[in-house]
């Protein structure tokens, strides 16, 4: 038998996708600016380059949420992970002095569920609008038998905007600038294949679960959003206090710092600078992890890294409050050592 | 027992990821011009903003490759998909008048095959440097027990550039203007799901099989490159010949075409005016699916369509030559009417 076939019978509702990004047009709606000319329904989105700079350069990222994504689906709790991949990428432009202008996502997923899309894409948009930046499109991809039912992946895209001379492009640091250290909200990102193994299989907890020192489930604390150091940062590279930055990400400090020192510079971090969060120490007791490997894999409660000149380090460190540390100095050599690690 | 536990262990080894990002390195470079301002390792890709432009607007669009990607698995063929993804996203910015500046990939995939990643991203390359784009950055990610072994996604984001003036918004589009349909190199990269679905379950081939009526193997036809129009249209947007574009996407002609005609215009198109390729008859005859459900779902053999005043249809048809066909006109009301069809 050779029954008539259409697309909707092979898992793909072209209705129900139309329905789902109507659904969306408020969203991209409220994020927007007077920069942006485009609305729903275009091919592609536009957005007016800002007037009155004198050599604009635009700063472009592209990330995922990596397997964060897991505890999401594990927690059912769609709306936090939006706004982790939109951080993590506006905190990815920030380290060259860019501010972000416009984002899009590409959500990919077997099974388009409107009520999972609107809450994913809604996390999305509100970080746009926490970080003043629009929603200017994106793409919501139904690919049956491709993701697990439940499943999907979520990428994104930012553009930011510096001026040419404004690049922090590792030129300006010098020997014995200060590296001040900014307090992460969580994992953020990165290290969550071995964080889940830690949590859901050696210590045996469930998302709900209470999470050992913590008032919180095992879902909540790993959930944590990534944190945007944009309204923290924005005000200190007005001032041109800050010499480079470097995001803590996948490779931790080790792989990201000396990722913005220019040669023959390298950075020396006193391990013992500040106090190691909970969930870190849980995850390295859990795992049996070695002190080395934790922090090549995790921030370690350090999610951003500003260079400082000496003479700037005390109004930079009163500037930010409590939620910044003096970690260590950049020296004459390459690499970062972290030192009275463990 | 509570073995000491590596992020290697659970499958993520950033020292792999380490090399085979570097051997991404000169495929950026190959791609960069001389906007290009940042190298490989840098946190955001940095392009300046073209000199000499009175009101510049950035567009940008996201998109994935869809399932064709599985047929790439199927064939253990790599290299063609990046190409899909690049021209793919600059068809989409081309229907407004921008050109493409640069372009970013998202690579997710379950383990991290270096010479995998290399031919995809490889793909993406060749495609940037044959639309002159910067393939400016991109993220490659592990993701243990997401995707099946030897299983990836792919997607991207480009953004172009185009004359505040020379936007194209539809705003020039008038009743009795003609639609010239553009020739498509095959599927292109919709409706793989319905496609995989007829191709290799309804006719029973594998992708190694001759595909009927072709002289090339099931994979090979489905893999067909997704044409960029960006060297076919680029020059007839200069001589401002053409008042609107369609790039014939999921919803095919009838869901594309009304999104750049403005509010009380439709389109009529003739289903008799080109000779639909044979393999959209065969899917048709395989999966024993409707012409209204096929024009919906497939391209039918035209991947884009220009809106072109009538005084300019001969120039326009002479300059595109034997790869274009009047296929109908804009009419006073709404949507797309497609006659002829079946």
């Amino acid at each position: 038998m050779n029954d008539s076939l259409t697309y909707k019978d092979t898992g793909v509702d072209l209705d129900a996708a139309d329905r789902a990004k109507r659904s969306l047009a408020p969203l991209l709606a409220a994020s927007g600016d007077a920069h942006t000319l485009s609305g729903l329904g275009a091919f592609g989105g536009l957005y007016a380059v800002p007037a009155g700079m004198s050599q604009p350069v635009l700063v472009s990222s592209a990330d995922g949420v990596g397997t964060k994504l897991k505890v999401a689906f594990a927690s059912k709790r769609h709306d936090t992970v939006g706004r982790c991949l939109v951080n993590h990428c506006v905190n990815d432009i920030l380290v060259q002095g860019a501010r972000p202008l416009f984002f899009l996502d590409y959500l990919a997923t077997g099974d388009l569920e409107e009520d999972v899309v609107s809450a994913v894409v809604g996390g999305v948009a509100r970080a746009c609008r926490e970080n003043s930046c629009a929603l200017l499109g994106g793409e919501t991809a139904e690919m049956p038998d491709f993701y697990a039912a439940g499943e999907y992946d979520l990428a994104g895209f930012v553009v930011g905007v510096v001026e040419r001379e404004r690049i922090l492009d590792g030129s300006a640091v010098r020997p014995g600038d200060i590296l001040v250290g900014l307090r992460a909200s969580g994992l953020h990102t990165n290290g969550y294949t071995l964080a889940r193994t830690i949590v859901f299989e050696r210590m045996g907890l469930g998302v709900d679960d209470d999470f050992p020192g913590e008032d919180a489930s095992a879902g909540d604390v790993l959930l944590r959003v990534h944190r945007s150091y944009l309204p923290t940062v924005a005000p200190l590279l007005q001032q041109g206090w800050v010499s480079a930055m470097a995001h803590v990400t996948g490779g931790g400090m080790e792989g990201n710092l000396p990722r913005v020192l220019p040669d023959g510079l390298g950075a020396r971090i006193d391990c013992r600078a500040w106090s190691v969060p909970n969930v870190f120490r849980q995850l390295a007791i859990g795992g049996g992890v070695p002190a080395s490997e934790m922090y090549r894999v995790f921030n370690m409660g350090v999610g951003m890294i500003l260079v400082v000149p000496p003479e700037r380090e005390a109004s930079v460190l009163g500037a930010l409050g409590e939620d910044a540390w003096p970690l260590g100095e950049v020296v004459r050599g390459a690499g970062a050592e972290l030192a009275g690690l463990g």
